[in-house]
């Protein structure tokens, strides 16, 4: 049997809303550890990690590792029914083939559950080694959105050129060129407006904004987002969940003949 | 001649938004008593029976009794162009073909008048019987509201059974299942969040949720929210106008065998 | 070299927004005195003046006379990606094709530069006569903005009538007709609400309401709009561009009927 209650139902919701559009359909892992997720976008070009830790939870009841296959879209609209202030609890039977989720106002006067059909999935769960990266770029997750969309405006891809100054986004287009630059800065009133860089070598990859905007759908989730960059690695685009994971993107690079101009 | 003088003009514009989509033409019938309104929805599905009563109005001067066929949607662009501050006065003369909606400013600065041209419509007025009901919930009008939105989401159709303990709105789709309960709740901070259940015998009644959340469009009017069921019966969906009368939605429910379960 | 900074940026993506719908290419002419703008709008019925005193700009070098090609909806995309509170810069350099927007943060943390192709444009430059006009009439933008969106509902052209008392705008359409009627004002709490009417004679024009809308765009740029009108020349709708200048707008009246019928 399965019963995970969330206190703060609205992360579960941010949560369907940030992966819903870039996948279709996925295998939530449970486990006495937590509940996670990992699956490719549609095309196969993104993945996303999610881990919502159990100590998190209100109540987490997890008999035994189970893997449920959810439509991503159908789980959205269920979760859209709860309200911010909503508890959600999912709950599982043992062998069941459905799913509940249950949403308590907080006042206990309204309690709706939503069950839905689970389904089989094929998927395989990759490894994902531990990385040293070139470089890693915290910042404010509303700017590197608006810098996304900004730049979408322009041009298709993205170069990301990181040095010890700041950090660089580069786009061109039919229309023109575009750079926007963040420079390192520590020393802002709150923590979470600081631009912090962690850089072993100056690195410079390119991306499809595509992905990286459909990414930026998880700043509600956190007022920071982390850049890992490493030239022969995916960047890892990571969105920490307050007490309870993460939720995190991974986009392998654009080879172009662009990107060997910045390189030492 | 008639003369119709609402301070509060932005009470027509309200009731007009929340018609204008079920009804295409209607007749507006003038009496010594107020302003009404019954009509069948486009499709014959749905009546609509609209109350403003003459108390209501600053000036009320109808000197004959006359009914005036109107196009919803036009009348609904004209006062769209009342701010929502300003006095309406609605004018006709003996014998015209045309009405007349006056719009003042607060500050009487700004004057406009928009005249529209009348219809004939037939039309026969339903005698309407006083009824018992089996039972009448009265619930917030947004709660009302969001969960037949809610429920939208998932399936067509809506199944609300009353009990002495709540009231329990129902729907089955593609995708899966929902319910939502609404307890029984009199002991709110204020009247207007309150759940209050008068039942005579329990019922439960299955209705087409496209109505449901085309009478929900009359929540801007009123706080809460008075749904009136029996198993003989068409619903009514009740939303009181402040001091002025209502707007009351007649829907009959859909005979279907999943309704005979939840009988006694 | 030209380079000019302004330091309320916010005060050029406003300028873009209310011109880029009307316009698709113009020339931008940039002397000592200021940046300038004048163009036909696509169809050629309307004409556009903007003006941009160099007296406005924190910094204003420009070597020599130079007119910029641009296509203003590029521009104003990459205009949009100016944060709100970022100061802006043109620059140009002599003989270039290209002109570079850059964009500073308040707190200088993010620098972005945006570099877009100039276009060779024919365009020749009207001189505009300086004019008497029968009235000119100032009110709120944001009212004569409502008033020429809500008569849009009902018609396609809006006659504008000017006597002492006060300014009519009137339409006909399909389902009926409109008059709105604002009193002439001048004892009002804030200055930038009043109506004021200066008045030679009395004067009835008919314009389309399409370019009227158009012009309304402006309305961000300034509390108040003037328009000045006289029978045998086009109208003239002024926003005043604080400190800076002004965007004006041209529209020849159309020629009907109707207009005779409240001439003297």
């Amino acid at each position: 049997m399965l019963e995970l209650r969330l206190v703060q139902g609205s992360l579960l919701k941010k949560v369907m809303d940030s992966i819903k559009d870039l996948v279709n359909d996925a295998n939530f892992d449970c486990s006495a550890t937590g509940f996670s997720l990992q699956a490719m976008d549609s095309s196969h070009v993104a993945l996303v990690a999610l881990l919502l830790r159990s100590e998190g939870f209100e109540h987490y009841r997890c008999d035994r590792n189970i893997s449920m296959g959810m439509n991503l879209g159908n789980m959205a609209k269920m979760l859209k029914c709860a309200g911010n202030d909503d508890i959600i609890t999912i709950k599982a039977d043992d062998g069941s083939d459905t799913v509940t989720f249950m949403f308590e106002s907080p006042t206990q006067d309204k309690i709706a559950d939503f069950e839905m059909k689970l389904m089989d999935i094929d998927s395989e769960h990759l490894g994902i080694p531990e990385a040293e990266y070139h470089a890693i770029v915290r910042m404010p997750s509303s700017e590197f959105a608006r810098i996304c969309k900004d730049l979408s405006s322009i041009g298709d891809t993205v170069v990301i050129s990181v040095t010890k100054e700041g950090v660089k986004f580069s786009t061109r287009g039919d229309i023109g060129t575009a750079n926007i630059v963040c420079r390192q800065n520590t020393t802002v009133d709150k923590p979470e407006e600081a631009t912090v860089i962690e850089m072993n070598e100056p690195v410079s990859l390119t991306f499809a904004l595509r992905y990286m905007n459909s990414f930026t759908k998880a700043s509600p989730l956190s007022s920071t987002v982390t850049i890992s960059l490493s030239s022969e690695l995916p960047v890892v685009v990571e969105y920490k969940i307050a007490e309870m994971g993460y939720i995190r993107f991974y986009l392998a690079p654009k080879i172009e003949e662009d990107e060997d101009e910045s390189k030492p």
